[in-house]
């Protein structure tokens, strides 16, 4: 496999690099929406671009139980199908059918579940999930790994992080697709042994990219930033590095701390949704009484398009009457704030300026 | 009252105007989407203008009752709170609060009704309406009138047209504001004889325009074209006329055939958040199992950004797994469609070929 991504400068432990896809480039450290069903909620791709999007990421296990493969393949690729021309990460579905407490049967050789749709049974093997991947010609695969709920015990972590190495190595076998990167994932829980076991075995087995999981599942934040500086450090220098399902601002910018490149959560859109507003100085509830009379933008100090054209209270209106385009406004806002954290991030990690950078942030973004 | 109508031309007794508004220009026939709470559902004003639409309607019965005239005034007007630099129309409330059957209560000298939000009570009189709407700094305010429910006995039709001239008079007499146009509204249900009676009281009164009210509210489709076929001849030929409450591609069609020049309705919104595509060929359900498959535009025929982007496959998948930018996608090229209609409609009566664009429009519209 060619090289995808080159490091251009350090700052600390934080990296400023860029990642090359079939579909265009990627300046990290970077943060990937979730577009679970082929559309980050609310969200047009023309908008995703404007709020300085780079990579869209999307759930197999989602889209494998609707729209289908069949259909991703007719409709020729998921790019075409959801009008998103820049580069797309598909997880592998790992996480979600583990989640499927009760309605998922694991062996040695792949996991059977229920779908949460209509019930019917499917099975993922590694292989079958690179296929689907590939199959919907996205520029990054995840390989199916084996998560495990916390706590677990040792044991139960050990036979995941053995069963993931196992199936990762099956996914390096399966790849078919120049123009898709498959991505392995370390397992581990908290547990240091298992994450450093995991981590030698999974790089050993040299894929383009490496992601952290099963973090951000339960644990304390300091035990999740513990974690993946711990891992992050195994992990070899000239590769990208994920971490999986992060997530806030404060999480983003201390992952970044810890040596991270990308990372993706639902949490901006989630928020968007639920009337949260996230701002270069924390977060707010747009709801609040406190903003009905607000004229001020959501946070001054974006230049975003609801930013320059909407006030707190005209959005905290639109909450209050149940009206859509709320939670379409404030997903819009939250991506784009991520995005300039990370356009931030950046350009401190240019300048060798991150342990500041780093600080303000985190000064800034108090809650509310 | 300075003319802010000119007609252009007439193809049979359809007509091509102009009307000259504080907000700008609007040619008509128009059609105005519904922004009942200062918010065309899901679009922004950006979107708006980019599907054509010269004009929005909002609602003055659900602004006074949320956000409130106080909170509009502090945000300086209606067209700031909602960004919107077009063109402004609000109706009046008549209709929304005497649809409060059992919660409302008329006198000679208003209504008293109680919030459908939080059940309190509140009072709408000719004069507090006009000045709410000057206050919100609309370009169209629609005077107070009274609404009958249709079946209604002759006396009570003649009720209806005795108080809304009545209060069509103080309406005029409480106008304030020079760039806020009143419009009238002629009642008389399906009765000649009111119908004429309402007309003539109205047209004496002197108003730059005139509405159309007390139709499509449950009769027949015949019987709401003859009315506003009626009504219209007997308005004067130099002012702009508005059918309130339509509507479907194939009313606004024959109601430009009556002599109107101006339309709103919630249809295309309304249709587009429940799945329901109109197009130059009819309508059609988007979650019907025969898109699933359907790699085609919405509406071949259109060249919104709606259309030139994404598939009917796709949208169909954003309805079944309620994403929403289904609703989204499909209200905006539903409004656009609606606006071409009547771009088609303008350049017919100019070109005199009227009847031939009515006859192709209403036999392409047949429904699936």
């Amino acid at each position: 496999m060619s090289p995808i991504f080159s490091l251009a400068a350090r700052s600390g432990d934080a990296r400023r690099g860029t990642l090359r896809l079939a579909h265009g480039t990627v300046e990290t450290p970077t943060f990937m929406p979730v577009g679970t069903a082929a559309t980050v909620k609310g969200l047009t791709p023309d908008e995703l671009r404007s709020a300085h999007s780079q990579i869209v990421l999307a759930n197999t296990y989602h889209l494998w139980l609707r729209p289908g493969k069949d259909l991703l393949v007719e409709a020729g690729g998921l790019h075409r199908f959801m009008a998103w021309d820049g580069p797309i990460l598909t997880d592998s579905g790992g996480f979600q059918v583990f989640s499927l407490q009760g309605r998922r049967k694991l062996d040695e050789d792949g996991v059977t579940f229920k779908s949460h749709i209509d019930g019917s049974m499917h099975r993922f093997t590694p292989e079958s999930v690179i296929a689907f991947e590939e199959a919907l010609g996205v520029d990054i695969a995840m390989v199916l790994d084996v998560c495990v709920k916390l706590p677990a015990t040792r044991e139960e972590i050990a036979e995941s992080v053995r069963l993931t190495t196992a199936w990762a190595r099956r996914s390096a076998a399966a790849r078919a697709r120049d123009a898709t990167a498959v991505f392995a994932i370390v397992q581990g829980g908290l547990d240091r042994e298992l994450r450093e076991r995991s981590t030698r075995e999974i790089v050993a087995l040299d894929f383009p990219g490496y992601a952290i999981g099963g973090l951000s599942v339960g644990e304390t934040r300091e035990e999740m930033y513990a974690a993946a500086r711990y891992c992050a450090a195994m992990l070899p220098e000239n590769k990208p590095r994920y971490l999986m399902g992060v997530g806030t601002a404060r999480d983003i910018v201390m992952a970044v701390d810890c040596g991270i490149d990308m990372f993706d959560c639902v949490y901006p859109t989630r928020c968007g949704r639920n009337g949260r507003a996230m701002t270069h100085a924390g977060e707010f509830t747009i709801r609040n009484a406190a903003y009905t009379h607000d004229f001020t933008p959501l946070d001054p100090a974006c230049d975003c398009y609801v930013c320059t054209t909407y006030t707190r209270a005209y959005i905290s209106h639109l909450f209050r009457a149940n009206e859509m385009l709320g939670p379409r406004l404030l997903s819009y806002h939250n991506v784009y704030l991520l995005n300039d954290l990370m356009r931030g991030a950046r350009a401190a990690i240019e300048a060798d300026r991150w342990a500041a950078y780093r600080d303000e942030t985190l000064a800034a973004t108090t809650r509310d």
